[in-house]
């Protein structure tokens, strides 16, 4: 790795949109090495990174595998572009670990935003768990703000818990769908469905616009059956084809409406605090388990101490008592 | 409360299946008591609860409300204390501290069971988290067996995450079905399908047998599409009536031999093994979270520290690696 600059420089590349100085930050802040760590800190602090930006918005987008995300955020963010907005791209796939980046990995799969001079787009951090991923993914957003990209799409799949993770950081939720009634909720869990704030049908090309208008039916009604939004906004559902680029101005106008309505209600900053909230106790708790695990007495224990609770010789619940009255005293 | 009496003579009462004694040994655990914990804690380890206890049988019942949990387990408990086992039942719901004991509270909904001599039936403890609820079942299940209860059966809620948490602490998983395949997979999550080792369709009975059937056929074919156990186990699909009192020897029989399949095989007394590490790990945890939040310095800091992660001037990841730092040189 070249030298790096130091902070004070560092941060006014940065801050005057330096992408070669922002993907080395954004390296720093993914490494799990603690000297990178404390630059990172250093860095976001100078930078102010994590102060309220009022000025951004974040929104996460999920959806099935083959519903078509990237061509979706390939469109939608070119039609940003076109409008002068920066925007960024990051993504939160904890399959990346095994499958080494399996979205936003191949950049050639959004031929024309990766080389979009108003664009960045960053893979997903390897990571060994959904946490620590999330957690480098939200320190990202920071970072992507500060160098002046003010709309942050972060992209996730759409199985297992990532989205929950993705939800926690961003100010709007998007499920993409299929068309297709049938198709209908089973692939999709109903709590994904319930945290989005706009649903939109894609691939509505075609044949399949009377399919997709289906499917826009059947999800109305679906939401009809969930409790109230905290937000007080309803959400919609839309049709798109990002591949035909038709419907994607109704979908980011209906984001701006979200925006607006949030904005004006105070429930956008509101969230944005609750979002820090939640992630300094998660921080907290990571830096409490890490600290831990490393104490040279609780490794010397640890492993004795297992193997009576795998013998039976001592309750499970027990022995975690035991060795925390240990340390305390010690 | 009377006094207890001393640990030798408290753990031989349970032994010889006092159940008064039991309900009191319970109540200790599921104190948050420091005193009680250290007594429940010798109590455990006098009686050898957690020694591998391979002779009893752990059974996770769950299903959607309404798909009448309460009877399916009053006729099975009944089933088998006519034949003269002994049948514990303890239930994990974390909505009952809301509504003060939902299941299995109100003990006339097991009419017979609940004044069976064999039977011992105890409510869902209060708690503040799924976690705490969970642990403390974790440690009744250890109290019962000791007592002689070889069968226990562990009723969860069909909604939220409480199905993780009892998969956890069981050697054989039930999900119970209403019949109507219309009514498929949608109403319970997909991961609890994948978790169960057995579906009983209930209500099997009168005009709705046709519908039993049906969704049996549907749920046969939805588990070709989930990937192979690890105990080697084929999941099966059957349908009973509990209030009928038909099909549950059938119930029985299937889970008999998931037993003597899981038991040759070794996959018992791996997953139990298994099992006591993942308590270990989460008694652990939860007692580290706990240190940590009531050691002085800690509720000192994070007051101020909190202030300045939601103001901005820190970012939360910074905060919490300079607190812990803080208290790791202190």
């Amino acid at each position: 790795m070249r030298a790096l600059p130091a902070i004070p420089e560092f941060a006014e590349g940065i801050r005057q949109g330096d992408r070669v100085l922002l993907g080395r930050a954004i390296t720093l802040v993914e490494s799990t090495n603690a000297a990178h760590q404390a630059l990172a800190d250093a860095l976001l602090t100078a930078l102010q990174a994590f102060a309220p930006a009022n000025d951004t918005f974040r929104v996460g987008i999920t959806g099935s595998p083959g519903v078509g995300k990237s061509t979706f955020i390939e469109t939608l963010g070119t039609n940003l572009t076109a409008q002068g907005h920066k925007v960024a791209v990051l993504a939160v796939d904890p399959s990346s670990r095994v499958s080494h980046g399996s979205i936003l990995g191949d950049k050639t799969r959004m031929e024309q935003l990766s080389v979009d001079p108003l664009a960045f787009i960053r893979p997903s951090p390897a990571g060994e768990t959904l946490g620590g991923i999330a957690r480098k993914t939200r320190e990202t957003i920071a970072l992507v703000e500060a160098a002046g990209y003010h709309t942050v799409l972060v992209e996730t799949v759409g199985v297992g818990q990532s989205e929950t993770a993705v939800h926690r950081m961003v100010d709007a939720f998007v499920l993409l769908l299929l068309p297709g009634a049938g198709d209908d909720l089973q692939g999709i869990k109903r709590g994904i469905v319930e945290m989005a704030d706009l649903l939109v049908v894609n691939k509505s090309d075609g044949d399949r616009v009377r399919l997709a208008n289906q499917a826009r039916a059947h999800y109305l009604n679906a939401l009809h059956l969930f409790p109230a939004k905290e937000s007080g906004w309803t959400p919609r559902v839309l049709a798109c084809s990002a591949t035909e680029k038709s419907g994607l101005a109704e979908v980011w106008q209906a984001l701006v409406e979200f925006q607006t309505h949030t904005r004006s209600n105070g429930f956008f900053a509101e969230n944005r605090r609750r979002q820090a909230h939640y992630w300094f106790q998660d921080a907290l708790e990571q830096a409490l388990r890490t600290a831990f695990y490393s104490h040279p007495e609780v490794k010397a224990r640890l492993q004795a101490m297992e193997k009576d609770v795998l013998s039976g010789t001592v309750s499970p619940f027990a022995a975690a008592r035991s060795l925390m009255d240990a340390l305390l005293k010690g």
